[in-house]
């Protein structure tokens, strides 16, 4: 019998007893042992809940028990998640988590620690919800050089941008349906200005460079500035808008990050992508373009993933797999060395501005929407952000919103 | 270091000596320890490719080098890889394979072989090529039940349907124009009559039930009928027609597994895969629905899962990590029980016929092109398969084609 504690009875901890007990045989079978939970961990009592007889309020009978083998961290947030997993760690339990800040901030740190222990810190759930990405990164892209990886990793915000698209409803109106139906938090910033898409491309540039990827050091825009008119004119050029988080190559280990609003075109694999899903496009320098699609966040999908982890973990009690992730500190490039086209809406009319715009941005293509008067767009050819941003300057006051195109290489 | 043998110097072969030559550092970085190709064999030599000093004709000279401790076969064909294949693995060789034919058929056995031997068979680049799907399944989704696996596993069908519908050209120049650029062999069968497509569902079929399913048990039609009035149709109905493999299970271990060109609606995640893609769709009871998409084929894809299976057996040298695959046969469950709607092509008049096709099908919906005179089409209400045959028995002078429809079940 292999015992596991779980630290938070919140909705993926729930999640986590749900799937064990609902898939308990088949997760016996491949384990070859039975996973039995010992201890769910959590401030509140359960009465009438048959996980009362498993609550324990203090963190010290998980840590003192050594037939705890296996540490499932649910809570969220830093504090005190850091201190309990990295003590778990160092008592030589592995760790399982769902926790994005935890990863993004001490990851390299605590799989250092796991790797001295010969134990396993796992965090599929981290990112991408169910979706399996970071396994499949550390174990089944091993022959190839990540050139890209760009992901929808935000299912609130792809739920509301496709909303907007396809119903032509306005910012306010979606965020407060989305926060009435449960798709948005009460404080919708986390999700809407980008900050959790930061934290797990973050993640994700850490585990293709292998080196310590900080999101504060990644260029973040959110959603929130995103308009009816800017669907319509993404209509206009048949194209749709996404929160794309991300990460890539430019030569050797010189990666661009970036989270950002941004224009996709039909032939990209991500623009189907609707709703609540979260999606993830991987391109590699031998495997050419693969994409990994599904829920990227629910109680029971991201439960799925964090069982799956502790499967593993329990198949490799006493060997660590995990991963390539260093703690020395890798500097992401400037983003104005990155390369794409931008799409411009500019304030006046066309026939003024037209041959000055030719002038300061080369061949654009001009983008009218019927009905929007006092107004155009345009799309300028690919140029460097920094040469974008120098132009962009020339037009302070005319220039009503920016936003970036993400092209399909093929 | 660690020494392997590559059998085979074909079009994956070659690929995978261009891949260990082209990201050699980075393999050797995750294996830990330098990655050599000491042997490759094959029939014919290579004069003034610098594969020829590793070139050698007789499998006796690899199968008695105890260097050699992982053997690549992509030869294809049962024999005489089954018996190298075998003969490597009882020699305590860990075997990675893209030959689907040799898993669907002996995969069972030799993993049992592996398993006693404390090593490794793996075979990623069997289904998908590079798609990461054989992997996941046996180490990311292993909290759940797999309800359902449907894929588009052959790129040249899809390819050919992709022309179909969109150029509205027919099935013979379709065909020729693949042949002609690569995409179709010159004897098609394999492919058009859905046998590879055939192979590798069974392969997942095994997987997910943890029983041998013999590919010759799987109902299996391919697209050699598909005819540009049946893609008129189909963009009247706003449907495309993709070549699936399908396995679902229905209760317990009873799977129903079914090859068939089938009528999928835009809300269905494999809508959009289109040329020479491949996408597998995964239903799993905690997980919801999650898909992989990316190039099925190819010399270099598939390369690099072939490549990333001989990392995974060099960080497993003496450590079985395969799979649940049992000899023990699981019979196919009877498609006359499976349930869906159909879509029926029929000769002669809606007005004449209809009465006696409510009578015969229940609420049918027509379906017209315009321009198609004499014919018309109907989908039927849900039903098993069974039953649809007993009904459409009453009208086998007039019935054109039938083809199957899949929904996607939220």
């Amino acid at each position: 019998m292999i015992n596991i504690a779980v630290m938070g009875y919140g909705t993926v901890g729930s999640g986590v007893v749900e799937v064990v007990n609902t898939n308990g045989a088949r997760i016996n079978q491949r384990i070859g042992e039975e996973l039995n939970i010992k201890y769910v961990l959590d401030l509140k009592d359960f009465p009438g809940n048959p996980v009362q007889e498993k609550i324990v309020h203090d963190f010290e009978t998980i840590i003192q028990d050594d037939d705890v083998k296996i540490v499932v961290e649910v809570m969220g947030g830093i504090e005190p998640a850091y201190t309990f997993v990295k003590r778990c760690l160092l008592a030589g339990k592995s760790v399982a988590t769902s926790n994005k800040a935890l990863v993004a901030k001490h990851g390299a740190e605590l799989l250092s620690i796991a790797k001295d222990h010969n134990i396993n810190f796992l965090f599929e759930a981290s990112v991408g919800g169910g979706i399996p990405i970071i396994r499949p990164l550390n174990s089944s892209l091993t022959a190839d050089e990540i050139e890209e990886i760009t992901g929808i990793l935000n299912g609130t915000t792809n739920y509301m941008l496709t909303k907007m698209f396809y119903e032509g409803a306005d910012y306010d109106s979606v965020l407060k349906e989305a926060q009435a139906n449960g798709f948005a938090e009460r404080n919708p910033e986390a999700d809407v200005e980008g900050y959790d898409a930061c934290r797990k491309i973050a993640i994700l540039s850490s585990l293709i460079s292998g080196q310590q990827v900080d999101f504060e050091d990644i260029y973040c825009e959110g959603i929130t500035e995103i308009t009816v008119e800017d669907m319509k004119y993404a209509k206009a050029m048949g194209a749709a808008i996404k929160l794309l988080a991300s990460s890539k190559r430019y030569s050797g280990n010189r990666l661009h990050a970036i989270v950002a609003p941004c224009l996709l075109y039909p032939d990209h694999p991500l623009y189907n992508v609707n709703g609540v899903f979260n999606s993830i496009f991987v391109h590699g320098n031998v495997l050419g373009d693969a994409m990994f699609y599904g829920s990227g966040a629910g109680k029971l999908p991201t439960a799925s993933a964090v069982v799956a982890d502790v499967v593993d973990a329990a198949k490799h009690l006493n060997r660590n797999i995990m991963t390539m992730w260093k703690q020395e500190k890798l500097k992401i490039e400037d983003k104005a060395g990155s390369r794409r086209k931008f799409f411009v809406r500019m304030k006046g009319s066309e026939e003024e501005l037209l041959p000055q715009i030719l002038d300061s941005f080369g061949e654009v293509e001009v983008v009218k929407v019927p009905g929007l008067d006092g107004e155009f767009g345009f799309i300028t050819p690919v140029m460097m952000e920094g040469d974008y941003e120098t132009r962009a300057g020339l037009y302070q006051d005319q220039i009503l919103h920016m936003i970036r195109i993400e092209e399909h290489k093929k």
